[in-house]
């Protein structure tokens, strides 16, 4: 592969000589921001060989870097190898930025330049500071991708279909209001939408442009006056074309929408987020901008009833499919058969296919055994895939999208020979999940006031995870969605009703195991009081029995004995409708009272 | 008193007339930005009448308001009846700010003043802010209370003194070198001190000028080349002189500081805390500023073993002192004897006074019996004081100034019949008290993540307290100081071993009573670990026992019942040496195994 790349390489050292580019950036993603850019924007892959989902490359005359985050450190090692790229690793200390490095190596006077529709009006301001301080020029209209890349895969031309008002619970108008009134009171008339789970979400539409999340590739504007969205031609169907019709949005090609935004008004005010429109659509109105958060992230993340009645029933279809997984994986392991980790997940996605409703999974799964579990993001592949044996941990992190909800769960299990320190690490794990699932707090509480209930049973004993807690998702849309967090960082949004978050802590060990726990909750309202007010809490979303083998009960209190028994209760009586008597029976088993 | 205040108001209004002001604002702080202010910067109370910690107060021609925050609403509408000042209520919705306030009632073209040496950077520029936006005039040098106010008090004229190396454990070189180095870290070649405690840390100098904080009212300025300081003659002890020349620090004259700083040069960089620096300090030097946060309040909130010795020992004696209060106090109470709260704080000054460190209290103590305990800051007069009873709680929030350190603490005690509610509640309390002072994190972790863990427990079962679990605590200086907290802000300040935080939970129940229970905690070093890095814990400075009889053991878990007992062991322990066979007997009794 290296020697490919090095022809790339080449390529664009070319292109980068043709107009006296002297550095160019290419990040991983598409003009929309997406955490999963479609083929069609894996310019940087082409480059460099790197097919990671975080990574930004720079490449001089002379020079090329990749830099991407301890996630990624050793998939880039290998794939980098010979490839003239070199690695450089993120938040390590001694490792230069990507600035920090450009400054070394770029002459005086030199030329930096960049696809400017492919990164945020944030990013590139701190370029453009960067080179101002440097006494470098910054060209944001160097777009390579466009002219030498021979084979580039054709846009996603999937379909668009209407997402029914059955399982979104609010039609186009009413959400097209809302979004022009939080516009309104931001001090805007307008607003550019270019995040595709928020135009997904406000249009009832859904697409399969991009893998997992279930979305279309699209631009919007929305006016008093106007309402367009940016769209390939080939993927509105009648009944998209009616549907939008029905509440006035006027359908424009994909390619329009610099020239619909160069034509408006220096006098219109225009709302745009500066971390998620990108530079050239910004950059392409005339008119004055209001810099804000997007109001349809913070609209969207809370879920209207229908939209929870559907994650309630999503995670009943979802857990039945996991249980009948999770029984055909300990059978054939007991059994000695030959069962791989890519074996679980294929399994895992014919049995949730058994519902109608079912689109497909809301990432790769994750199923590492034994030290494949305390690689985070580990990905097993043909080369890598451990064969499963009764023996030690398995870590099982996947989701699935439904029309009505998506999931998204983490179960580990042992295969057998249960060691003391496994027991003890994930109850451990377990307690801090539980605390959180169980925490009550008044109205306001933000999610950083709350993480630490799920990371102080480790703490206590010396131990850590270093990713998030909880992260929100969205309903028949991105796994992961904001502006909510139940993380270290300090976000500033506060928990409300109606927000969906994950519970997720874990502790890794490498080379021996991992350990991970993760439900959904649902934030609801919790006691009122008249003397001090009002409190929310969390309602379980996820039903799949936590591994009793792995539960020492010695370190439980009698309060978190009885939440497990509760849980595990709800757990039988929600799924068995959806189970055989042999399936039944197998999971009743796994609830028993402890 | 009203009639007075009224001819106060007439004088200001005639006062504003001459020099055209339609409006002026007055603080209730003083050129320091301090919290207590000393007599002579109560102009605002000469005003309003009102004596409040916190309050702003508005004077126009035809109206005046005095705005302040729930702590006060009770004692702002006592005193300001009759005055024809109006009470404006912060944070609570419906009232008005005093920008919005100000917006209606001026007349266009208005002019705004102020005194600005009252007033932070950031305090001026917001209303210069303000005023631009609604096309008024801000006046920053309108001082009435220099000539109006005919009987005002003399500014403060208690000598300073040297805090000697053997408490500091650190010598003013050391200390001017370390601050000198973090200004150059932030770019910057000079800095200009405002903050007295930040005087009193940098050159090992106490005084007597502001009530329950040791500081002496003075100006700083220090750069690579100078050493001033600014304060008036009387004050500077030949000891004092001695010790400031050793260093080559300079001695000016208070009321120079504005003629030294407009003398600086055009070329110099100074650091500037906004919210500490005055606006008529920052405006006076034509220097280049870099405005920060002072890192002098970063550097002194770490404290130094010598520092830390000497927090262990005034605990001691401190904690010996308590216990001859509240043996006194239970003994008294049994025996029918009239005592009423504020008898608790004149025994407790007197028992203190037995140490040579003494230096008096820290803040005024909070001794509230019954519903008076459920106002937070709750202050006993002749008029309101009650008479003890051999029923119901007490809560005593108390602590002392020692050359060897602050202290601060908290404590419930039941005076007889425990309601079962009283136990209940108190345990709860207690129990967050516990979680946080156990609680062990990893290096990074900030306050409003551990937030929380005070708080569970009450808000598990509907309950909340509405102030912050923990403040930093200075050495001998200021009984709340900065910059970490342990509260629900997004304070962005990592806790570092050194620190001290008070660790302080409560519920407040409106007519029945208030619980709080409060230790200061050290930050110290965890557990070190090869896979999870290095973690942070507390160790407890405060030694006095809880309430026994206020503790619902059934309520606890074994690791809590552990954590009381060993607290309590060492209580004894600790307290044993500097108390009688009586006293000891008495405080074995009250720490007795749960």
């Amino acid at each position: 592969m290296s020697k490919v790349n090095f022809e790339h390489l080449e390529t664009l050292r070319q292109a980068m000589s043709r107009v006296n580019v002297d550095a160019v950036i290419i990040p991983g993603t598409d003009p929309h921001q997406s955490e999963y850019p479609a083929e069609y924007w894996k310019f940087r892959d082409w480059i460099t060989g790197f097919t990671g989902s975080n990574g930004t490359a720079v490449v001089t005359q002379e020079k090329a870097g990749l830099w991407t985050d301890s996630r990624y450190f050793l998939q880039a090692e290998q794939q980098l190898e010979g490839s003239g790229v070199t690695l450089f690793k993120e938040n390590v200390p001694g490792e230069p930025t990507i600035t920090e490095w450009l400054a070394q190596v770029l002459p005086e006077d030199a030329v930096l330049a960049l696809d400017g529709r492919l990164f945020s009006v944030v990013d590139v301001s701190q370029y453009e500071r960067f080179c101002g301080e440097n006494g470098f020029m910054l060209a944001t209209d160097f777009c390579p991708a466009d002219n030498i890349w021979p084979d580039r895969p054709p846009r996603p031309a999937g379909q668009a279909y209407v997402h029914s008002e059955e399982f979104a619970g609010e039609d186009v108008e009413s959400k097209i209001e809302r979004v022009l009134d939080a516009v309104r009171q931001a001090g805007a008339e307008s607003i550019i939408i270019t995040a595709l789970d928020e135009i997904a979400w406000t249009f009832n539409l859904r697409g399969t442009d991009v893998p997992f999340t279930p979305v279309v590739i699209a631009y919007a504007y929305l006016s008093e006056r106007e309402r367009c969205i940016f769209i390939d031609e080939d993927k509105v169907t009648d009944e998209v074309r009616r549907h939008l019709k029905a509440v006035n949005v006027r359908v424009r090609d994909y390619d329009d929408v610099v020239r619909f935004l160069e034509r408006r008004s220096e006098h219109e005010v225009v709302l745009v987020d500066p971390n998620r429109v990108s530079d050239t659509l910004a950059n392409a109105m005339p008119s004055q901008k209001i810099y804000a958060h997007s109001p349809i992230a913070a609209i969207k993340a809370v879920k209207n009833e229908v939209q929870i009645a559907g994650f309630r029933s999503a995670m009943e279809r979802d857990g039945a499919a996991l249980v009948r997984t999770f029984m055909w994986l300990e059978r054939a392991v007991n059994n000695g058969e030959c069962v791989n980790e890519m074996d679980v997940w294929e399994r895992a996605k014919t049995e949730r296919a058994q519902s109608d409703l079912y689109r497909g999974d809301s990432f790769a799964m994750i199923a590492g055994y034994k030290e494949h579990g305390a690689i985070v993001h580990y990905q097993a592949d043909e080369e890598s895939a451990s064969t499963l044996a009764p023996d030690g941990l398995l870590l099982v992190d996947t989701g699935a999208q439904y029309l009505d909800g998506t999931t998204d769960i983490t179960r580990t299990i042992t295969l057998g020979n249960v060691a003391e320190q496994e027991r003890h690490d994930y109850t451990l794990v377990l307690r801090g999940h539980l605390a959180l699932a169980r925490a009550q707090f008044p109205v306001g509480t933000r999610g950083v006031q709350l993480d630490a209930l799920a990371r102080m049973p480790l703490w206590q004993e010396g131990m850590a995870f270093w990713h998030g807690t909880g992260h929100g998702v969205g309903h028949f849309l991105g796994c992961h969605e904001g502006p909510h967090s139940i993380r270290t960082d300090l976000n500033a949004t506060a928990l409300q009703p109606g927000m969906v978050t994950s519970d997720e802590p874990g502790v890794y060990k490498t080379g021996q195991y991992g350990i991970r726990i993760e439900n959904l909750l649902l934030c609801v309202e919790g006691a009122r009081t008249d003397d001090f007010g009002d409190f929310l809490r969390f309602e379980t979303l996820t039903l799949f029995p936590y591994d009793r083998r792995l539960i020492d009960k010695a370190m439980l209190t009698v309060g978190e004995i009885d939440q497990i028994n509760a849980y595990h209760r709800m757990v039988v009586e929600r799924l068995a409708p959806h189970l055989s008597a042999d399936e039944q029976a197998w999971l009743s088993d796994k609830c028993r009272e402890l």
